[in-house]
C-alpha cells in the first residue's frame, strides 16, 4: 500500500445553524480543497458521511447532491457512508484505503449533520435508532441510558464510590470545556467548574446535563492524497500511519460495558499498522459523548490500565500541558459539539492542525503522533485513525 | 490490482414479507457463505446496503447488527452504504475494489430492504427523498413524474408518436413479466400482455401501473474473494471484469433526460476496465424502474443507437433467445421486484447464475459476459459491474 497524506482540512463553526447540510458541507469541502492548492475538478471521488438527513431535511441519497454543489466531475463517484456517530471516520477510512491502494490519487472525504434540526426531545428518540431496533430501542433504551449503566458498572467493578466517580467525571467535562474555550469553532466556548456539572439537571441517573455532549450542526471535510504527490502541493502534509475499524454488534452482546472490546480490537489494528503503542501518542481526539465514555476509551487504548483512568482529568494528566497525553484539545464532543455525521472529520481536522503546529493557544507542543477515536451507536462500530507528521 | 471473483450468491424470495431486514439479510448472507464453502468466521468485512431502515423499522446503523446476526468476527468491520436504488451495487463495488487492492481476501457484500413496510402512498413520498430535497422533492416531484417527463421528451426528440412509444414500452413490461414467470424468486410470476399494460390505471401521464416496478421486500448477498483462492473453494467462480460508478447530481443539472450522461460515464469506465464493448455483452440486468428506463439504458450502453431502442422489446431482440442481447432475464425490477437496497445484489446474483449456466428455463445459452446496471435516484448515481466466466 502507498503512504497516504492529508493535504487540507476544514470545518464549519459547530453549533446551531440555519444552513442546510449541503450548504455546510460545501463550505467545509471548498475550504479543504483550497487549502490543498487544488480545485474541485481535481477530486477523483467523494466519500461522504451523513446520518439522518432524511429525518432532518427529507434528504436521502445526499452524496451526489453534495458532489454537485462542490462542482466535482461526473466521473468522480460520490458515495454516502453511515455508521451512526462514526459515520465520517468510516467514510474517511475507506477513502484512505482506496488512495493507499492506488485506486484514486486525490479524494475529498468528510461529513455533515444538521442534528439540531430534529429538535429536542425528538433528537434523542430519533438517534436511538442507532441502537438495535428490535431488542433495544423498542425497550426504551437511549444512549444516555447505556452510558448511565456503564457508569454504575464501572463504580461497582472497580470499587470507586459513585459520588467520587461523578466528581472525576465532572473533571472530564471541566477539562473539555476549558479546551473548547480556546476553540473558535466550538459549539460551547465557556469554561465551567465542577459545581456546574454536579448542579445540572439529571438526564439518566447518574448522568447529569454536563456529563452529556450536545447535538450540533456542522460539517467537516478533508483532502486525502497519495503521499508522493503531497509535498508538491502543501508545506505540511500529515500522514495516515494506521487505521482500524471493528464491529461490536448490539448491546446485548457486550458482556461488560466497562470493557469496550470492539475498541480494543479496532485500536489494536491501528497500533499494529502504525507500529506504535499507547505510550507513543501525543494527542488524542476521542469520542466523549458522555464523560464516562472518555474514561472507558482511555482504558481501551491502553493509555491507562483498566479501572485507572477515572481520575485522569482531575489530576490534570490529560489536559493541555498535562503529564500523560492531551485528550480532546478541541473541546471534544462535549464542548466542540457533536454533529453526528461530521464528528469524525472534525476530530481529524483537530489532529491534523495539532500535528502541523497550527492550533494556537491550545497547541500541544511538539506533537508528532495523534490518535482519532470515534464510536458509532452503543458500541456497534468503532473506527480509529493514527496520524503523524513524520514521513515513514 | 488482483483479479476478483464471486464465489457464492443468494437472494430471498422477493415480494411482501413479514421478516425483518436483519432476518432477510441473514438468510441471504448465510446461504451465500455456505455456497462458497466458507463459514461466517472467514469473512473479513461486511459491505452492507440498506436505504430506508430508519423509516421502515426505526433502524439506523444496521450494518453491525447484520454482522452480529451472521456471526461475523468482531475484527471484520461492517459498513453501511446508501446510494438510493444503487445502494447494494455501490457497496459491492467498494468491496470488490478493496479485495482487488489486497486489503481483504474474502468479504460479504449485499443489501436488504423492507420497502413494503412503508406502505402506499407513503412509500413513493418517502422514497422521493432520494431526489434533491430543497429544489425537487419540495416541488412535489416523485420518480414516476421524472420518468414520465423523460417519456414525453423521448417521444418529442425522436419523433416517435406517444401512442406508438407507449405500445413499445408495454412490450418491455410484457417481456420482463414473461422472464419473471420463470423465476421462482420473483415478486410477480404471471405473464401479462400489452392490453394489461395499456389498461392499467394512470400513475403519472403517460406512465400507467404496469410501466412501473413495484416496491418489494427482500435481500441478496454475495461472497467476493481474491480470484487466486476462488478455484480451491468453488467449481465455477465468476470474475469481475470491470466496474464504473459516476455521479449525476440533481435533476436540474440533467439537460436532456433522454441522454443519461452519468450512465455513459459509468459504463464507459466499466467497458474500459473490462476491455469490452457493448457488442460483447451476452446478458444484461438493468435498472427498469419504469419501462422507459430500460429503453434509455440500452441506448446509454451503446447496445442501440440513441432513439433506436424503443422497439427492442416488441421486436423480441432483447427477450430470452432474442437476436441482440438478453435484457433482464430475472424479470428485472419490473417483475422480479425492487427491494431498493437489495436490488443491485440481486442483479449480480442473476448474472452470476447465468454465467454459471444455472438459470434453468431462463438460461441465456452460452453466456460469457454479463452487465449489471443500477440507477440511484433521478440520475444522481449510476453503478455498473461487468462479470465474466472467462479467466483473465
Amino acid at each position: 500500500m502507498r503512504q497516504v497524506a492529508i493535504l487540507g482540512v476544514a470545518m464549519t463553526k459547530f453549533g446551531v445553524s440555519e444552513k442546510t447540510n449541503l450548504e455546510m458541507f460545501t463550505e467545509a469541502g471548498l475550504e479543504a480543497i483550497a487549502q490543498s492548492n487544488l480545485e474541485p475538478k481535481d477530486m477523483e471521488a467523494l466519500f461522504f458521511g451523513n446520518c439522518l438527513g432524511d429525518f432532518e431535511e427529507g434528504q436521502l441519497h445526499m452524496a451526489p447532491f453534495a458532489h454537485a454543489e462542490l462542482g466535482l466531475p461526473m466521473s468522480a463517484p460520490a458515495t454516502r457512508f453511515e455508521a451512526a456517530c462514526a459515520t465520517a471516520t468510516v467514510a474517511i477510512r475507506h477513502a484512505a484505503l482506496l488512495v493507499g491502494a492506488g485506486v484514486y490519487d486525490v479524494v475529498l472525504a468528510g461529513g455533515t449533520e444538521r442534528a439540531t434540526k430534529m429538535g429536542t426531545p425528538l433528537a434523542t428518540r430519533t438517534f436511538a435508532m442507532a441502537s438495535q431496533a428490535q431488542h433495544e430501542t423498542s425497550a426504551g433504551i437511549t444512549f444516555p441510558g447505556v452510558f448511565a449503566m456503564a457508569t454504575h458498572m464501572y463504580s461497582h467493578k472497580y470499587d470507586v464510590p459513585l459520588k467520587e466517580l461523578k466528581r472525576h467525571m465532572a473533571g472530564v467535562a471541566v477539562k473539555n470545556h476549558y479546551h473548547g474555550s480556546m476553540n473558535p469553532k466550538a459549539h460551547f466556548q465557556k469554561v465551567i467548574d465542577v459545581d456546574t456539572v454536579l448542579g445540572g439537571m439529571m438526564v439518566a441517573d447518574p448522568l447529569q446535563l454536563f456529563d452529556c455532549c450536545p447535538f450540533s450542526d456542522g460539517a467537516a471535510a478533508l483532502v486525502i492524497a497519495d503521499a508522493a504527490k503531497a509535498k508538491d502541493l502543501v508545506k505540511k502534509p500529515i500522514y495516515i500511519a494506521g487505521m482500524g475499524q471493528a464491529s461490536g454488534g448490539p448491546l446485548y452482546l457486550q458482556k461488560d460495558l466497562t470493557r469496550v472490546k470492539v475498541r480494543e480490537t479496532s485500536v489494536g489494528q491501528a497500533y499494529r499498522e502504525a507500529g506504535v503503542g499507547p505510550q507513543d501518542i501525543d494527542v488524542i481526539e476521542l469520542h466523549d459523548c458522555f464523560t464516562i465514555a472518555e474514561i472507558l476509551a482511555l482504558e481501551s487504548f491502553g493509555v491507562y490500565d483498566f479501572g485507572k483512568a477515572y481520575d485522569a482529568a482531575t489530576t490534570g494528566e490529560t489536559a493541555l500541558n498535562g503529564t500523560k497525553v492531551v485528550v480532546n484539545p478541541s473541546g471534544g464532543l462535549k464542548a466542540k459539539g457533536h454533529p453526528i455525521g461530521a464528528t469524525g472529520a472534525a476530530q481529524i481536522t483537530e489532529i491534523v492542525e495539532q500535528l502541523r503546529g497550527e492550533s494556537g493557544p491550545r497547541q500541544v507542543e511538539g506533537a508528532r503522533i495523534g490518535l482519532v477515536d470515534t464510536l458509532g451507536g452503543d458500541l456497534g462500530t468503532i473506527c480509529n485513525i493514527i496520524l503523524t507528521n513524520v514521513v515513514k
